[in-house]
């Protein structure tokens, strides 16, 4: 059988890393997969910058639309990124003149999936994209072709290991988020603009893809619910230790009544679950289906080889002949996303508050919930010990409150903290987290 | 395309739930695979036992291999179990007849893998088995496809949920083997004669399936070593704790310059690790590759439903036309199997000794460990108090003493114990567990 050919655009940490990968393990491969996989074009900004795979055996394009369209090759593997540009329009044109495309592009998918799919499907061609969800970790193939048998209710986990990481470090350390924000852009672990991973957009991009697997719905980021860690604080680090749980940035997408429900925020989840023990840059990706229960995957969420794997196994699938639709059904069979507004979602809350010692403040917060029939599971009040600062205790100075309530509804609890604000007893804006059991 | 025509051998609880998934999702399914699957043919021992499905609309077959070989049928999903007899029987007779088969008989792979899997090539069939390796974990596709573009060099886990239900117990109640045991019988998680699950052979079937898989070797059950939970007490789980583990039964298979290395044994896992926390009846199963890294999937390892899960994924695949050799490569290509002897095998060891009170006890047991150059990373040394006794304690009664050593090899450790236990000392066999740090 001929091999297949391959054209990467890109070569960044990824694209040199799966290179590296067809020059290690191409033979074995070969092997397994019935047909070689041989790398023909490579195609990046700078031809002369110093790389440490050669790239001299290779034909060299400096335009990826030409690359694309090339008669050198049959996969276009597209490592450049950004959610449109020049990524969107090498891989539309490689669809078009027939080429199937393996990326790693999250935040294209999340953005044109929907068309990028239907343009696939009517070239005959694959569009794959194991690497654009949770790194090495085979979710995407999990979820296609194992689960095939189940109705999938939930999905969820941790898709951002800068996230994972400053969590972690504010648990281990006890640092501010700024602190240890600083000290993963020093390791390499964080963007010099971190927005993308900390205001938690990378990992809705993850989460609309996993949710239109999952579900047979359309792509749809722009419902996402959305909620970075820049609002952690120390003080709910610790208090959600003391009450038995962590803090994780989590991606949810469930089935209800209303629709899909898509979001992304901080969360509290109990420190004996699996999840909890997550830590660092790893990444893990929870399914629960009818008939497979709950499974859970967890691995490396990013870095060259673990993607590079990812990408390697898409390739794998196509010399195999193994051709699905991108998002597992005709698009056409898609159902359109039906958003279900997360003001419908119940779950228990962590609330802290910072309280103006004042008669009635404690009444008047404890009114405001019973109004919305919010009950507590528990409260803790602290107030700061004038013996541990090191200036005495002013009769003014703010007393944290911290509360778990029981099962309630996102309105709910948002009425009872916009009434409670504008009761005037508390110095600063609320802390909300929502608790997952899981 | 006209649909893919399927003949169940065995309506036990995994069959049944087949049926049921298929009756549940059948149309969601076709549509995932272009190509609708359908039950035609139905074979049991007792055609008029009362069953939860319904079974009058399918054909019967009072004989599976006149089933196997019946024009009706596609695929014969053989459900039946055994490590041969009639099972083999009908699989090898669909095989020949040019039939796909899916199957979740473990014990039949584990010990006719090579030639059932030689048969299904000549006969361009595929022969899949999902289920036969903890459960709804959709293990083998990650190893088959998903981790294609690796070298893998270990993979490892919990595979048995009985004796992972019993050393949690164990660990929760602080009861002893036999108490747990009796308690996992009444509850239906093991079965009346436990041998199979309480001694390894079951961890060590799904091993050599994995490991096969993982090395690209010919699947060789019998060269893997194999103890099994029986002889860890109450005292044992007590000290790992204490020392900050947990003892897990794990299957664990590793490349090695040897070659490689297939055991089974309970084994000291630290308790702050993943795999510490898989609790229950669920199974995990890790793989470390080289560009992956270190990928971990947890979820229910049977079942009727997480099984029927997996089996009907494979199903999905033939649908599909998504066809393998059945061990990832052509098996004229898959090594022979290799031995690495556990003898030569490296780590750190947990040693419990009952210990008499004589003078130069502790001396010789000293300078027997110091002799192997074994070097002690920590010693406990209890005496039971008397206080705490109902009767007092005798000068005689021998006082526990528990020793972690620094990584050592297994022949050192044998040579040790051997050379302790000659010297008198001690009054039972020592007890010795391994140490896995993963």
């Amino acid at each position: 059988m001929k091999p297949l050919k391959i054209g990467v655009a890109g070569l960044g940490t990824v694209g040199t890393g799966v290179l590296r990968l067809l020059a290690e393990h191409g033979e074995a491969l070969a092997e397994r997969c019935g047909r070689s996989i041989e790398i023909t074009g490579v195609c990046a900004r700078d031809r002369d910058k110093p790389r440490d795979v050669d790239v001299s055996g290779f034909e060299w394009f400096d335009d990826p639309v030409t690359m694309a369209r090339s008669s050198s090759i049959d996969v276009l593997v597209e490592l450049i990124g950004g959610s449109d540009g020049i990524a969107q329009i090498c891989i539309e044109a490689a669809l078009v003149a027939g080429k199937h495309v393996v990326t790693a592009n999250k935040a294209l998918l999340a953005q044109h999936g929907n068309a990028l799919a239907r343009l696939a499907e009517e070239n005959l061609v694959a569009l794959n994209f194991e690497a654009a969800v949770a790194g090495g970790i085979p979710v995407v193939k999990t979820l296609r072709e194992s689960l095939a048998g189940n109705r999938i209710d939930r999905v969820y986990g941790i898709f951002n290991g800068t996230c994972n990481y400053i969590l972690s470090r504010m648990q281990s350390e006890g640092h501010t988020f700024e602190a240890v924000l600083a000290e993963a852009q020093r390791k390499g672990y964080a963007e010099a603009d971190p927005t993308f991973d900390v205001d938690g957009q990378d990992t809705a991009h993850k989460l609309a893809i996993l949710s239109s697997l999952a579900f047979g719905r359309e792509v749809s980021y722009d419902s996402i619910y959305l909620e970075g860690i820049r609002s952690i604080t120390p003080a709910d680090i610790e208090a959600a230790a003391e009450l038995g749980y962590r803090i994780k940035l989590l991606g949810v997408a469930e089935q209800s009544e209303q629709g899909v429900e898509q979001r992304v925020h901080p969360t509290m989840v109990p420190k004996s679950r699996a999840i909890a023990q997550v830590d660092g840059v790893a990444n893990c990706v929870a399914v629960c289906g009818d008939f497979v229960g709950d499974l859970m995957l967890v691995g490396p969420g990013a870095g060259a080889k673990p993607t590079a794997s990812s990408v390697v196994s898409d390739l794998a699938d196509i010399a195999r002949g193994f051709i699905h639709p991108a998002f597992t059904i005709p698009t056409a069979r898609l159902q359109p996303h039906v958003k279900a507004e997360i003001r419908g979602h119940a779950g228990g809350y962590y609330i802290r508050l910072s309280v103006h010692d004042r008669p009635g403040a404690m009444a008047s917060i404890a009114s405001r919930m019973a109004e919305q029939t919010i009950s507590l599971d528990s409260i803790v009040q602290k107030r700061p010990l004038a013996s541990a600062l090191s200036e005495p205790v002013e009769e003014s100075t703010p007393i944290p409150v911290v509360m778990i309530t029981h099962r309630t509804t996102e309105s709910a609890i948002r009425a009872a903290l916009d009434a409670i604000e504008a009761d005037g007893y508390i110095s600063e804006k609320p802390q909300m987290i929502r608790i997952e059991k899981l």
